[in-house]
């Protein structure tokens, strides 16, 4: 037991091994002629693909065994560092990045204290006041926590303006308030209605705005709603806006929203779980303005960062900042700890190192890259044949439907619709099963499915955005 | 921007570099005559210590200064895998878990959907099998997840539970709901009582159960007040069993507080958050008699099992198993998610891998070497002189009061209390300006400050916890 790692024992040159397969890994995703992912269904891979023995088993395996374990579990995996992988919000591999993960690891501590993890809490708190100082917080004053992912951060925002309004809830539950109401767009992430839920509000007390065809909110509809919930003595407490929404990318107006929020004494929370980066850039910050009013900003900077996606969806921040002078109001959702976590993981080095290696202006300018990326996807499919856009965008997302030519003669209606509908999961099953790219469709509201390509990934250039279209016309030529 | 990794290009050199100082930092953290931490306060690092400059800046750095920024983290941080630290719960580095977690951090992925992890989403299926099959549920049925932390899973045993019994807050919110009530052990760990506040019941209906003086529920207690509890008219809905408490190691009576439940129609919860690694050991699971008729359990396999604490407090399980045949039961909370989360890190690879490597033997050798370290530890300091025993333990949790010499002749009284109290804070500041071990103490209830020592580091041997004593004995010699 334990670990003795003198060179040339075998630990170290096991710990070497490792690194060979693990740089080997990286180098071949980085090479276009690789297959994004061999595909494989699950009673495939659990009958033992080529020997792949995923069941545990009471005995050890050698050192030996381990290592081709480690081989086939990438073997059998998805290369989402690829240049051609558009699947997801979050992508790309960034070998800073990944150098800060390492040695998170190896350090194997823990946020608790100061007293076990002295330079990563210092690193988490200057990197959070500059945050706050990019939000526009004055002097970049507040608070702020790294949590495991937006969901988690935009349920803390629940709770703390609840906190905020009804403090006896946290000894007496919900019994102590009125009925509470919250907002939040029809296109907004679904973590607010799990917070909804989860937090003892109910899911039919979030109310849903509606959006204009771009997909933002329209805040005459959100005053209308707080006006109606009031005649029916509800107590409206809490909106959010977001911040470049999942699907469409969209950027709530954040000053009029804000404006409403005053009227009605509402806490105003920001989701820029997926367009927040854009505070990086000197150029696209305007999409966000009016984010300073925020009481409550989620802001996950491992997206559209092209940070080692180790920690997809386990980065986040959540700073919270109250305009009042009372500096005694105590913003922390429970004294002396702010997290519901007990142990925290460590997030914050990776992001550091990363943002030393890169500069502020380095983020700025894969910011600015990603959007002329996905200008260039745009302006390439709008007039295209066979194309069709879902909406004009302002973020990195490019939604779109491919028309196969046997449909574009029909016109429109349901028969066409429903044939539509099936068109983008049948180039996606495609795709997987060639390897060659991965990109993510879905519905919304009443469009069938359409792509929804995103651009995030600092290794995509033009040529691998054009592959993409050329790969779906060829895959879909005769469906 | 992007990566490309090919031989002796800067990327690769750099990576290899990175590996080379990690490995360097375990190599050295396992030698005893390196010291676990190099003490400093928060602004003489915030100072810059021989340059190491924690502030961000515009500008990049070179890769150069980036490894040089790694090892001043290090340098800086504390030695977790130390054979002399025994500061937390968790503990130890294992060079199969760092392997683990590296290649984790480079495959990159997310617990999405299968689409995106198949392999590690069946990993992560078999394994949660097999944990339930330690927990002694029929077949291993039944449900579960992988959640950041115990806290967390905590927190969804709550939730599940009153889903089962009050659906309809789902959508209505808690006031769908009678008067609520929980109930756990005063010596349980703070994340019931976050779960409490968070989730809409109040702290105030959350009941507290006496223990006896090892530290374990008096189910008599809690009959007690689950009646009178009724008899205000509330409804009592759910208690947490500890197994494995934070402070003394208790195991609650799973047996005599599953009969309760039942009689009352409760929902039983079991927090093997650190106690859970026992179940691994057919000689020490007894403890744990009882939890296969609990509803829910919070097993933090990183615990008592030497993983790399990368995820201290990030790993862990939620399994729900629902004794009723009607498998119609929705038992996640939100149909088609588990997870509260969106993205969900991958933190079963780590775990699996060190399952292959060690073997089910392997854990269980490692969990019983604990134990008897722990009772060396406690025969140790027995009898000896200058030391006082808090309880007698069943886990791996040791607490003690030293008493200096110059306290020795004190009658027990308001004086002895508060130097005694004093006692314990003094010699572990010592130990950090040494550096030379670390242990945590505490106060509990109307108990002054004591020492717990707790065993779960595989590095650590007898004469590492004789270190400590005689550490102490030094230290405290003239206090």
């Amino acid at each position: 037991e334990g670990l003795d790692l003198t060179r040339r024992d075998s630990g170290y040159i096991f710990l070497l091994e490792v690194v060979e397969i693990l740089t080997n890994y990286v180098r071949k995703t980085f090479d276009r002629s690789t297959k994004i992912l061999d595909f494989h269904h699950p009673h495939q891979l659990l009958e033992g693909m080529e020997g792949f023995n995923l069941e545990l088993s009471d005995q050890p395996e050698s050192l030996e065994q381990i290592l081709v374990d480690c081989r086939d579990t990438l073997k059998y995996g998805v290369r989402t560092g690829h240049p051609r992988f558009f699947n997801q919000l979050s992508t790309g591999l960034d070998i800073v990045g990944l150098a800060g993960e390492w040695l998170t690891s190896t350090a194997n501590t823990n946020m608790f204290t100061y007293e076990i993890a002295p330079v990563f809490v210092l690193m988490e708190q200057l990197t959070l006041k500059k945050m706050r100082e990019m939000v526009g917080w004055p002097g970049g004053e507040g608070d702020g926590i790294f949590s495991p992912g937006g969901a988690i951060s935009n349920m803390y925002s629940v709770m703390i303006a609840r906190y905020k309004f009804f403090p006896e809830v946290k000894t007496k539950g919900m019994a102590a308030a009125p009925r509470l109401v919250l907002f939040t767009s029809e296109h907004s992430h679904y973590s607010i209605k799990k917070a909804s839920a989860a937090l003892g509000f109910g899911t039919e007390n979030l109310i849903l705005l509606n959006t204009d065809k771009r997909g933002r909110v329209i805040p005459a509809d959100l005053e209308a709603k707080v006006i109606e919930a009031k005649q029916k003595g509800y107590v409206p407490m809490f909106v959010n806006a977001t911040a470049g929404t999942t699907v469409y990318g969209a950027f709530d107006p954040i000053n009029e929203i804000a404006d409403i929020c005053e009227k009605y004494n509402m806490w105003l929370h920001v989701d820029g779980a997926w367009g927040g980066g854009l505070l990086m850039s000197r150029k696209h910050k305007h999409k966000l303005n009016g984010i300073e009013r925020a009481n409550s900003v989620t802001w996950n900077p491992h997206k559209m960062m092209g940070i080692t996606g180790l920690l997809q969806g386990c980065n986040s921040m959540c700073a919270d900042y109250l305009f009042q002078p009372d500096k005694q109001y105590d913003v922390t959702y429970d004294t002396g700890d702010k997290a519901i976590q007990c142990g925290r993981h460590v997030d914050i080095f990776k992001f550091w190192l990363m943002w030393k290696a890169k500069g502020t202006v380095g983020f700025e300018q894969h910011i600015d890259n990603c959007l002329d990326l996905s200008a260039h996807l745009y302006n390439k499919v709008r007039n295209r044949e066979g194309f069709e856009m879902v909406f004009d965008g302002e973020h990195t997302n490019v939604c779109f439907w491919y028309i196969p030519p046997s449909l574009r003669g029909l016109p429109d209606g349901d028969e066409r619709r429903e044939s539509l509908h099936k068109v983008a999961p049948k180039i996606k099953a495609m795709m997987m099963e060639s390897g060659s790219t991965m990109v993510g469709y879905q519905p919304q509201g009443d469009k069938v499915n359409f792509f929804r390509m995103v651009i995030s990934n600092p290794a995509a250039t033009r040529s691998d955005v054009d592959f993409v279209i050329e790969e779906i016309e060829r895959l879909g030529a005769d469906l």
